[in-house]
């Protein structure tokens, strides 16, 4: 053995990165059962006893998978929070904070592997309650909250009313995804067009806040 | 051999109900990939042969068996039709059509069987466009047309204001089911109380009059 102490801690990352992203690959299209643990050895070129080694068993790759990619959920709350930061606190404020909050959500969940993800954990949620719920807790329901927390001040001024926060924010949320989100998980290759995103994001704030406007 | 055509006739039938049976249980749970024919054949307590005999291939029995369950959605188009033949074409009557529509919209998609038809059907769409393509068609997009023909009286008659009322209508769909449809197909025990039903219809209700209320 020439290499290192070193060069071998390099090499088992290595591995172990090749079986991660080839798991991945394979587990968002096969699902848990219809993947082997054979075929991810196969992909990653390595030996079946290497992946058992660094992971265990299939139940826990899946389960480090899921979880690992389920963290990009913090892309979008960066950006639902940084469309609110308004330069007032009034109707037209709130129609733009909205706006470039319903772009930022299209944007995300639309992505590929996002839809991909959703399709999956989706599939398994029977099998592995406690992953889809985590990933429920953090992905949606996160940006829910988050998005329930920046209408608070406009809320708080007049500008909307609204008995429950967290409903208006959920109401929000899926008048601006639901459409194409829905869509798109039947349909994979039907995403909206750039157009199309414009006129759901503009056709969503036009309803949100006509609904939730305070009246005189 | 005793028995008549008849009976012969109808023990293939029985075979063939066992055979779909059993199927619909083990695809629901396992996918497709995560389905043996073996499994089916077991299950159901005939051959493996009687299997592809009827049916084909697992593809083939797949495909029938998807098709079958989703035909299930004429129910709810029925349901959201009835609870549109209003008295009225004022604020009123269509809030109390929409509150009708919003409950029986909830009461269909979160039956059990219809939610793990769902997460089915989107876990497959990648492998079979076609069927989930076909299922999004006949379902969510048909009860959204029909919803969109119930909203047009009240666009004619100028109780709402709705440039395209196929996304009003989609509006008022997602309102209604979106918060607790996407919660069940992530948390398949996390269905609402009737308590809470209630009061997400209403919220919907509240916000789509609102949000879509033509005004001086």
């Amino acid at each position: 053995m020439t290499s290192t102490h070193d060069t071998k801690r390099g090499r088992t990352a290595q591995k172990r990165d090749a079986i991660v992203s080839e798991a991945t690959t394979i587990f968002l299209r096969n699902g848990f059962l219809g993947t082997s643990m054979d075929e991810i050895a196969a992909a990653a070129a390595v030996s079946k006893q290497t992946v058992y080694k660094q992971f265990g068993d299939k139940e826990s790759l899946f389960r480090e998978i899921v979880d690992g990619v389920s963290q990009n959920s913090d892309a979008i709350v960066a950006r639902i929070t940084a469309a609110f930061e308004p330069d007032a606190i009034d109707d037209d404020a709130l129609r733009r904070a909205l706006r470039t909050a319903a772009r930022s959500y299209l944007e995300s969940v639309l992505q590929a592997r996002v839809l991909s993800l959703r399709r999956l954990i989706i599939a398994e949620a029977e099998r592995f309650p406690d992953l889809a719920l985590r990933y429920y807790e953090r992905a949606p329901a996160r940006g829910i909250a988050v998005l329930s927390q920046c209408l608070q001040p406009f809320i708080d001024s007049g500008v909307l009313k609204a008995d429950n926060p967290r409903t208006a924010a959920a109401h929000f949320a899926y008048l601006s995804l639901s459409i194409a989100q829905d869509r798109a998980l039947f349909i994979p290759t039907d995403l909206p067009t750039d157009a199309e995103r414009e006129r759901l994001a503009d056709a969503a704030v036009r309803a949100f806040v006509d609904g939730y406007r305070a009246r005189a």
